[in-house]
């Protein structure tokens, strides 16, 4: 077998075996293959696109390029949960103790944050002492104990995936949808997952900016997950204004916390019982989506899910008392209120030039090496539709330093639109797929 | 400027600027662009092609990337001819010394064969001591003294080109059009060409199997050489079956010398006419092809042609006997005559498997390390349209070991055709663009 024929066959429009799948993803992996070769087939695949069982055989040939995490040991079906990125995302913060309360294994392996897109480590790193690293037997054991663990990515999971992507990243293949649904797939996989519910992001604040592009790559992970026997149901939610009020790591930890205990911000709510529910249904739990919403309301009500999620800071090293009294979180010094200039309606809240203002603030990182703030940020106190009065305030910015709040202020400029009139609704659940 | 937002560019559809032309090419050469970046923009060609300006601009940065050759010392309009290569196509040998004869100044680097195109340098090296290496003075002097030089590519010509290629050999992106017109243009342009003849071959011996292929090559070339100024006219010719009658280098020698004494095949001379014709056009010395035709066809019975070759072969070094008296060049030890089963008429001469068995027999090479057999190959004994009994000879395998005859043999299986009726006329010429 030789890779320029495998690039010509798919240059040309044809269909790959899992054989030529296979040697590609294990040539790529040892070098055998250079990396000159793989991007004109990335390339190829732009262009041409792959068939579900195409994608399914590049998906399971990524997730066995390395190791692999055995979750056999713990009993029930586990739903894993991905989010393509969005700005105040703090959902699987309340859905991770959540469905774990309810009885769903969370055995979850989680990113960090790059550019605006916040990751959950970070976040739960607002915990003083809470840790990320854990063994795998003491990651097993605790969700042997008390059904839940989030920690960070570790060991030699998908090297395929991780060449690959940092291959595309340089040329300009990183928009093929087979594969990006294939990277988030394989990791899923390769992280022990039988049954997936994906979050893909649509607007402003997300890498797909259109409900169509989202569409398409929610409908090729889902085949991916029906090609390779991995139950996938996927949610495509709207990110044109943040999620929730709270944009920046303790303060989204704080707003998270609140939304367990049932009196968290509208939107935030509803999307953690919608995925949470899905997840009970694909976890055997429940029946139906209903059923399962009762559920975890009823577990929010009774305070058995902010419970749970002090169980998990207190059994990764942090300090329970931080859960039930969050001003022990990490606070900014200065604190700036953006009030409204005029009467009306609040038209529009850009995600994307708030998620610049929190990375400017110190909130995210632009490279891998970069440190954080954990403190600052911002929470919004009107969204999208909400009345305001001139004067009225529309979202408070915490810092810790005078030029980047002046910075953060300059990427806020425009970010918030007022208009004389209300504007049309916007859904915050666009479609389920799967 | 980043070179994956000009991948991405063109990846769209977009037109790239003269600019982000140069610095592409201009950061291959040095190395700053990588070759993993290249390989996915050429891909992106493959798909979106090229506009004629973007052409130009490729053709002439990939020109400059390297030495060019100086050829303003020689007066006159410098016609350079290019054929993209076939079996038995020794048209060089005939057309530089009749043009030269003619009095166009003929100053041609030429190259070596591979797979089963000949080149013309190896088939010159069957003059015994005739040198294809030769300082840029020797070789510009000579054209000064006797109008002709045909030597080996030397020095640092287009290096751009030269990596790009081996790049696109072995990424499946050799067939991007634009890529093999400025491959070809931008070697004509470093080697100094004032006005370029292309001959584009097509049918089964030729890279383009196809005659509305061969036109989209032959059009973006003679586009290229509008864009930047060159005149260029391109043949395409009938690489269905061999051309003339002999394959293999000392064999095609033979049959050049006949040639420019008038006594060649029917449809080298055609050619050899046709395109030297067109040249005398193009270098300013003739009106129009009739009286530059004319012309050649007078040179070639005064025996001035035969002789302008001697003269070569004497100034690099050769014996001008070897010219007058051709059976002093390289000869195979065995001689193998192949013959006609059944009656009827010759329907196809496979001109790839007569290529592939010249190869087998030594005459070609398959890899540039690999050393050449000068003295074998076959004469053909008929040609497509012939009329054959029983028993004639259709071809002599001049070969030196009985396991490569052998080989040979098995190559040209099938490769001859007769039927009961007469083909359809083939055209020689079917186009002339430009």
């Amino acid at each position: 077998m030789r890779m320029v024929d495998i690039i010509a066959k798919k240059r040309d429009g044809g269909e790959l075996t899992t054989e030529e799948i296979q040697f590609l993803v294990t040539g790529y992996t040892d070098g055998t293959i250079p990396d000159y070769q793989m991007s004109a087939w990335a390339m190829a695949v732009f262009f041409r696109g792959m068939t579900p069982r195409e994608t399914g055989d590049l998906t399971m040939a990524m997730a066995g390029s390395g190791e692999q995490l055995d979750l056999s040991s713990l009993s029930g079906i586990k739903v894993d949960k991905h989010s393509t990125g969005g700005v105040g995302d703090k959902t699987t913060l309340v859905v991770a103790p959540l469905v774990a309360a309810a009885g769903i294994p969370v055995a979850k392996m989680s990113g960090r944050g790059l550019g605006y897109s916040g990751g959950t480590i970070d976040k739960l790193e607002s915990f003083a002492g809470f840790a990320v690293e854990r063994s795998r037997e003491q990651f097993l054991q605790q969700v042997r104990d008390i059904g839940v663990s989030v920690i960070g990515q570790s060991g030699n999971l998908t090297p395929a995936d991780k060449k690959l992507y940092a291959l595309r990243d340089v040329t300009a293949t990183v928009e093929a949808v087979p594969l990006i649904a294939s990277s988030i797939m394989s990791k899923k996989i390769a992280a022990g997952a039988d049954a997936i519910l994906l979050d893909v992001k649509v607007g402003k604040g997300a890498f797909m900016k259109s409900i169509e592009e989202a569409e398409v790559l929610a409908k090729a992970m889902v085949d991916i997950g029906t090609q390779v026997g991995r139950k996938t149901v996927a949610v495509i939610s709207d990110m044109n204004q943040p999620l929730g009020f709270a944009v920046g790591n303790a303060l989204e930890v704080k707003e998270a916390i609140d939304t367990l205990a049932g009196k968290g911000p509208r939107d935030l709510t509803e999307l953690a019982l919608a995925i949470g529910s899905r997840m009970l249904v694909l976890g055997g739990l429940v029946e139906d989506e209903q059923s399962g919403r009762a559920k975890l309301e009823e577990i929010m009500a009774s305070g058995k899910a902010v419970e749970k999620l002090a169980q998990m800071v207190e059994a990764q090293g942090g300090d329970k008392s931080d859960v039930y009294e969050t001003s022990r979180l990490p606070k900014a010094v200065i604190i700036h209120e953006l009030v409204a200039s005029e009467d009306g309606y609040v038209a529009q809240i850009d995600a994307e030039a708030v998620g610049h203002a929190s990375v400017v603030l110190g909130a995210g990182r632009l490279t891998k090496e970069m440190a954080i703030d954990l403190a600052v940020g911002m929470v919004l106190h009107k969204k999208r539709g909400d009345q305001v009065k001139a004067g009225d305030i529309l979202m408070t910015i915490h810092a810790n330093k005078e030029e980047l709040l002046a910075s953060a202020l300059q990427e806020l400029e425009g970010a918030i639109v007022i208009s004389t009139k209300p504007p049309v609704d916007q859904p915050l659940i666009y479609k389920i797929i799967g």
